[in-house]
């Protein structure tokens, strides 16, 4: 199954656009909490950094029906980021984020072994400097290696547009950059993204589960 | 001290212009082998998945006087890589390779954790789809943000060449791609790079401690 159609099945059942931000320790704890309202869990390397890959494979093995994407942005060359591939794959990881900048044959040597996010777009200032002037460049690249699914920034809602005409329906566009980084929640939604990617505004709150609830109904499909 | 005079007076006092890539367990076996012969270690993202942070605090730990370099090729928005620029200082690293592409906010926030190292060129074919037409841009980056290394590969001379005529002496150029990604020993460095790195062509022959000695040797300073 492609990873579009397997987030899409879940988001479906639960009636949920809502991707979760594991990024902190702060996160496990409420994963139990937040379960019901979100489709997956996106998981940065900060978090690795602080508990290692073994007990990350724990925490997917404790939630099979949440997908789990290893948000590492890979941009290394191909034979490293085949190992890198492997190892989220082992994890559990369900699909890995990787550059679009790094080109064909390094994004290729992780899509033979774990399906491909695309970041073909980004949400902070500099990203202005190089990344967005390549974004539609970007969006060819994705649809020529038959990659469905893409990130960009719930800030950036233009870009959101403009990949979405690029794409068509042939990706899935998940949308960081909600909440903490000044997105509205929906906002990128109603522009053509496909997902919402909400962390610090859902764990640092004082009623998390309240907040992720809240959060799930404004972005539930209609 | 700048992380290009840590480095130089490292590879100074033993003669060495070597830097080995501990990217798999193997390398961490022969790290007293050929620890005389190595001004630094440069260790990536497929290690610390295999044995996580705290094993490479140790490791760092146990080789004082080698520079480490965390090879994590960071390409995050800046909230994110000063997480991940902070837990790599915490580890003991001295330095940190983040991608240009993703623009000075992103990379100063790194540098203001971390000495930084600028990905400015990359080794395989794909990086000529958007690395290599960005060179120039890139080492104007680096200049501007003012930071004293970066990294271009062995396999690209005239890449070399190129990143050498624009930062002057501003720079140190570390160059991978030297053994088993076709570069030959010494070529990097012929053609403007202070110091080349080698890994496989190292921990994968039959006498690795032999075989660091003849590529120190090939290497060193004249």
């Amino acid at each position: 199954m492609k990873f579009s159609e397997k987030i899409l099945n879940r988001a479906n059942k639960i009636n949920s656009r809502l991707i979760f931000n594991l990024d902190t320790e702060k996160g496990i704890k409420i994963l139990d909490e937040i379960y019901p309202y979100i489709a997956g869990c996106k998981i940065n390397r900060t978090l690795v950094d602080v508990i290692g890959m073994n007990e990350i494979k724990k925490i997917i093995a404790n939630y099979p029906d949440l997908i789990f994407i290893a948000d590492f942005k890979i941009a290394d060359i191909p034979y490293t980021n085949e190992i890198l591939a492997k190892n989220a794959k082992d994890a559990g990881f369900d699909a890995i984020t990787v550059h679009a900048f790094v080109g064909s044959d390094a994004i290729m040597a992780v899509k033979r072994n774990i399906d491909v996010i695309v970041v073909v777009a980004m949400s902070h200032e500099g990203a202005k400097e190089f990344i967005s002037k390549n974004i539609k460049k970007f969006c060819e690249l994705t649809l020529n290696l038959n990659i469905d699914a893409v990130v960009a920034p719930a800030t950036r809602v233009k870009e959101i547009k403009k990949i979405r005409r690029i794409l068509k329906d042939k990706s899935i566009i998940l949308s960081p950059g909600v909440g903490a980084q000044g997105g509205n929640f929906g906002d990128a939604i109603k522009n053509g993204a496909d997902f919402e990617m909400v962390g610090r505004a859902i764990y640092n709150g004082k009623n998390p589960e309240k907040t992720a609830k809240e959060i799930y109904k404004k972005l539930s499909f209609k």
